[in-house]
C-alpha cells in the first residue's frame, strides 16, 4: 500500500444495498419476442433473466427503498448523511400518468423528498451526476474527497436506471442485455482507512458510441464498445495497481462492470485477473448500465462476499470513452471518526 | 477568516471566460411575438435583450470556444488540467440534422473530443453534473476538494445551456427571462489560498418546481420560485459568512444567480447586501439558467471587476430546492503550487 495513503483520514463504505424491480424478463419470454432460442440468448450474453420495472412500480420508489435499507443498515444517524449524490445514465425520466414525460432538474432532490416522507431526513445537499457506466466510481471518488477534506461527514450515493423504458426499437443486442436496478451506498469518515486508491481516464473519441435517440431509444455502438471495453478493463486495472501501490495478490475480490459475459471475460483475461477473484451477477440481473457496478456491490454484500478486512476492487468502463477503478478495504463494522453511530 | 481554512493547500480560480451566442432577441422583437410592450417586459424582468443560439451555431462549439479562451488565459499547460466537470440544466440535447435529438451520455467527453481537435489535450477524466442553478457552485466545491486532496492538479469547469430550445409553448414569464450561454473556469492548486468557504443546502420539497415536459418545454413554477428564491439568497449568505468566518465588510463583490431583477433585488434586501457590492449583467444577457452564475463571473472578469486580492462571493438558488454559496480571494496572477505554468 502507498504509505501516503495510509496517513490520510479514513473513508470507508459503511453500508450497501440493491433493489431490483419485480418484472422479470427471462430468455423464454424474450426469445419469443425477438425470434431467438433462449439458449442462443444465454450463449451470446451470459444472461438468463433481466429485471424490468413492472406496472405500478416506479424508479424513484425503488431507489428510495434501496436508500432506506442502506441508511438503516449503516448505523449512522440520517442527519450525519449531509451529502447525497444521485447518478444515472438514462435521461432521468419520471413518467407522469403514463403519458407525458417530465424530466425534473434533479432526481436527488426528489429522492430526498421521498425519504423525508419516510421519516428519514437526509442530504444536507444533493446533486446529480449524468453519465455512463463509470458514474458510480466517479461518485465514490468525489464523495471520498468531500469526506477526506471534512467538508462532509457522511455521503449517500444512489444509482437508479430504468433502461427498459428505452428498448423499444433498440438493437437486438441492447434489448438482450439491458436491465433496470437501483442501489445505494453509504460512505463515512472512519478510524481505519477504507479507500486505498482511485484511477480514471476519459478519451472523448467515444462520446458518440452510445446515446438516446429522441430521448426514447437507447442506441449502443456494440462493435466499438466490444473493441474498447476489454482494453479499458486492462488499462483501469493497471492504473489502479499503480495509483494504490497494491500488488495483484493483495486484492481479494474484483467487481467489474457487468456489461456482458464475453466483454467482461475478455477484459479479465487481458488484465490477467483470475476468474475465482471475480464477482459476477449478470446471469440473473443483466446489465443495468450505470448502476451495474453499484448493484453488483450490493449483491455481493447480500451474498456475504464482502468479508471483513478484504480488499475489494471495482472496475468500470463506458461510452465517452471512460474507464475507471477504485479499491477499498472492507470493514464489516467500521468505527466512525466523526459523527455518531446510533 | 477561519484559521483552519488558511492552513489548507490553496486552490484558486486561475482563469474565467464566457461566450454568448450571436442570436440576440431584444424586447422589441419579443414584445411583438408575445403581445407586450418592450418597456413592460423590461419592467417585469430587468432584461433588455437575451442571447439565443442562432442558425448555424451549436452549443458544443460555443462551449469549446469558452474552454479554449479559459485554458489559454490560465497559463497552465492543458495536460495539467486533469479533470473536466461539465454541468447543465437542460436535457443535454445535441440536435442532429435539425430533426432527431440525440441525447449523448456525456457532454464532457464530447467537449474533450472537440478540444483535442483544436490541439488542446485536456481532461484526464471528465464527468457531467445535471442540475439546477446551483450546479456551478457544486462543481466548484467538488473541484476544490479534488485539488485540495491532490487527487487532481487542475480542473476545467464548463457550463452550457441552450434554454432557448425549450421555450416553445412555455409560460410567458419563462420566455421573457431565459437565455443561452456557455462559460469556462479553470481551478488549480496555488501557493496562496484562493477558496475561503462553501455553503449549501437542498430541501427536496422543491423537486417539482421546474421540469422539462416531454423534454421539449421548460416549465417553471414562477410563483413558488419567487417565494423561495429571496429567502434562499438570505440563507446562503448567512451560511457562507458562518462557514468562512468572514464578516460582510470583508467581502468586496457579490455575484448572485441572475434569475430576474425583482427576485434578486428582494434577496439582496433580505440578506442586507448593499447594491454597490453586487455584479449584475442580466439586463444584457438574461437568465441563462444553470450557467448564469459562471457566465456572470466570466462577464465580471471581462469588465475588469475581478480585482487582485478582492474577496468575491457567489450566491445561488434553484429548483430542488437548492441554495448555495462560495467565496474566494481573487489572485490576478496566482503562483501555482503544483504543475507548470507556461
Amino acid at each position: 500500500m502507498n504509505p501516503t495513503t495510509a496517513q490520510k483520514p479514513g473513508v470507508s463504505i459503511v453500508a450497501t444495498s440493491v433493489r431490483y424491480p419485480r418484472g422479470i424478463v427471462d430468455n423464454e419470454t424474450l426469445g419469443a419476442e425477438i425470434g431467438l432460442q433462449p439458449k442462443v440468448i444465454e450463449r451470446l450474453t451470459g444472461i438468463q433473466k433481466r429485471p424490468h420495472l413492472a406496472a405500478g412500480e416506479t424508479l424513484q420508489d425503488l431507489a428510495a427503498d434501496a436508500c432506506e435499507e442502506a441508511i438503516l443498515s449503516s448505523g449512522l444517524d440520517p442527519s450525519n448523511l449531509d451529502l447525497m449524490i444521485f447518478y444515472t445514465d438514462v435521461p432521468t425520466t419520471m413518467p407522469e400518468n403514463g403519458r407525458t414525460l417530465r424530466r425534473y432538474y434533479d432526481v436527488g432532490a426528489h429522492l430526498q423528498h421521498l425519504l423525508r416522507q419516510r421519516g428519514l431526513e437526509v442530504g444536507g445537499q444533493s446533486f446529480n451526476i449524468a453519465g455512463s457506466c463509470v458514474s458510480f466510481l466517479l461518485a465514490l471518488e468525489v464523495a471520498c474527497g468531500m469526506v477526506r477534506t471534512r467538508a462532509r461527514q457522511g455521503v449517500l450515493i444512489v444509482g437508479a436506471t430504468n433502461n427498459s423504458f428505452f428498448l423499444k426499437d433498440a438493437d437486438v443486442n441492447t434489448v438482450m442485455t439491458f436491465s433496470d436496478a437501483t442501489a445505494a451506498t453509504v460512505l463515512a469518515a472512519t478510524e481505519k482507512p477504507g479507500f486505498l486508491g482511485f484511477w480514471g481516464r476519459t478519451d472523448g473519441r467515444g462520446f458518440d458510441a452510445g446515446y438516446y435517440e429522441d430521448y426514447r431509444t437507447l442506441w449502443i455502438d456494440r462493435k466499438r464498445v466490444a473493441e474498447y471495453a476489454p482494453r479499458a478493463m486492462q488499462l483501469a486495472w493497471h492504473g489502479l495497481l499503480q495509483s494504490s501501490g497494491l500488488s495483484p495478490g493483495e486484492i481479494d475480490l474484483v467487481i467489474p462492470h457487468q456489461a456482458g459475459l464475453r466483454i467482461v471475460e475478455k477484459g479479465l483475461e487481458l488484465a490477467g485477473i483470475p476468474q475465482e477473484k471475480v464477482f459476477l451477477c449478470l446471469r440473473d440481473h443483466g446489465n443495468s448500465g450505470a448502476t451495474a457496478i453499484q448493484a453488483a456491490l450490493g449483491e455481493a454484500g447480500r451474498q456475504g462476499r464482502l468479508q471483513d478486512g478484504a480488499v475489494i476492487a471495482l472496475l468500470g468502463f463506458g461510452t465517452g470513452w471512460h474507464c475507471g477503478a477504485a479499491v477499498f478495504r472492507h470493514h464489516s463494522r467500521p468505527l466512525p471518526a466523526v459523527g455518531s453511530f446510533r
